[in-house]
C-alpha cells in the first residue's frame, strides 16, 4: 500500500531528501511505500508535455498524480508561519479525502489551535458580546479545542485516520518524527482493515 | 447547476449571512444555484445521529455532505491571518478538486504570494547561496509569481477554473464581490460546457 506524505518539508534547502528518506524508512517498517510529493527535476510532467505549461503547473500535476495513485496519506500539519499549517499540504489532505482515501494528520507542537490564533493576534483580540474572540476585522476565533480549523481534524476523524500532537524542541520542529511514527502505525492498522474490506471508501 | 461558496465569511459576526445572501443572489443571475457552509443551527447532522459525534464533527460531515452534492467551488482565497487563504476553505478546494470537478477562485487582495511572505516574515527573512529566500528555520519562500501556494492555482488551472485578483480598500476585504462576480460568470461558462460534455471530469 502507497501512502502519500504530505508536509512543508519540501521548502527545507534539501527539497526534504533527509526527512523524507527517514520517513520512507519508517514506511517500509510497517510494509507500507511512502511517497514523497515530487522532485521537480525528477517529475515526469518537468520536461516535454506542453510547452506552454510552466513549472508550477508540472509540478502541481505531478503532485496531484503521485497523491491519486496512493491509498492514504498522512499530513504534516505542523503550524507553519501562522496559526495553521502550510496550504499546500492542507490542499492535499483535502484532495485525498475527495478521493475518499484514509488521511491522518500529525503536528510538532503541543498548543490547540484555539491558542495558537489569540497568541498571533496579540492586542488585535477583543471579545465578542457572547464572550467568544474576534479579530480587529470581526472574524471570529474558532474555538473546538482542536489542533487546526475543523474541516483538517473533521476530515480526519471522518476517514477513520487520527491527529497525533506532540510538543517537540524548537529546533526540531520540521525533523522530529515521533508523532509521525505513531501515524504510520495507525495507517498500518486502518489499511490492514480497509484491505478486508473492499467497500470501505462507503464510510465517507 | 449547484456552486459550493467556500470562504472564511463564516467567521463574520452574522455567520457570513449577510455576504452569503450578496453571493447567492449574483449566483441566480447566472442561472447557478449558491451553497452556503452549513449553519450549525440548521445542519442536518446538528441534531439526531450519533449523540457522540462532537457538534465540530457534525458541522464538517454537514459541509463535505453539502460540497458533494455540487458541481463546482468557487473559494474566497483572500489572505486569511498569514500570508496564505483560510485553511478551512483550502481544504474544501482540494477536497472538490479530488471529487474532480471545477474549482475556482478569488482573493481581495493586490499583493501576490511571494511578496506577502516576505512582508509577513519581515527581519526574519534572509537569502540562500542561490539568492532565494527562506525564513529564520531554513524554510524557503515560494516565489513563481502566484497568489498562493502553487497547490492552489495549479488546481484551479487544472480543472479549468480561473483565479481572480482585485485590490479592494481594507475595510471591503471580506464583502467587496467584484472579483467573486468574474468568478461566477466563469463558472457559468465553464459549466455551460461542460453539461455539453459529459465526460468532462475525465479533463481531471
Amino acid at each position: 500500500m502507497r501512502i502519500y506524505l504530505a508536509g512543508p518539508e519540501v521548502f527545507l534547502a534539501d527539497g526534504g531528501r533527509a526527512v523524507g528518506a527517514a520517513k520512507r524508512e519508517i514506511c517500509a517498517g510497517y510494509g507500507l511505500t511512502g511517497v514523497l510529493p515530487v522532485e521537480e527535476s525528477a517529475a515526469p510532467f518537468a520536461s516535454g508535455g506542453d510547452p506552454g505549461d510552466p513549472q508550477w503547473s508540472r509540478i502541481y500535476r505531478g503532485n496531484e498524480a503521485l497523491i491519486r495513485g496512493c491509498d492514504a496519506l498522512i499530513a504534516n500539519l505542523t503550524p507553519f508561519r501562522g496559526p495553521s499549517a502550510d496550504p499546500g499540504t492542507v490542499f492535499e489532505l483535502g484532495c485525498m479525502r475527495g478521493l475518499g482515501r484514509p488521511v491522518l494528520g500529525y503536528a510538532n507542537t503541543g498548543d490547540r489551535f484555539g491558542g495558537r490564533t489569540l497568541a498571533a493576534l496579540g492586542a488585535g483580540a477583543r471579545r465578542r458580546p457572547d464572550g467568544s474572540w474576534e479579530d480587529a476585522e470581526g472574524m471570529g476565533v474558532e474555538e473546538f479545542g482542536l489542533h487546526d480549523n475543523l474541516m483538517l481534524e473533521g476530515a480526519i476523524r471522518a476517514s477513520g485516520g487520527v491527529f497525533v500532537a506532540r510538543a517537540v524542541a524548537a529546533d526540531r520542529r520540521w525533523s522530529d518524527l515521533s508523532a509521525f511514527v505513531h501515524c504510520v502505525a495507525a495507517a498500518a492498522a486502518l489499511l490492514g482493515e480497509d484491505a478486508r474490506q473492499p467497500a470501505a471508501e462507503s464510510k465517507a
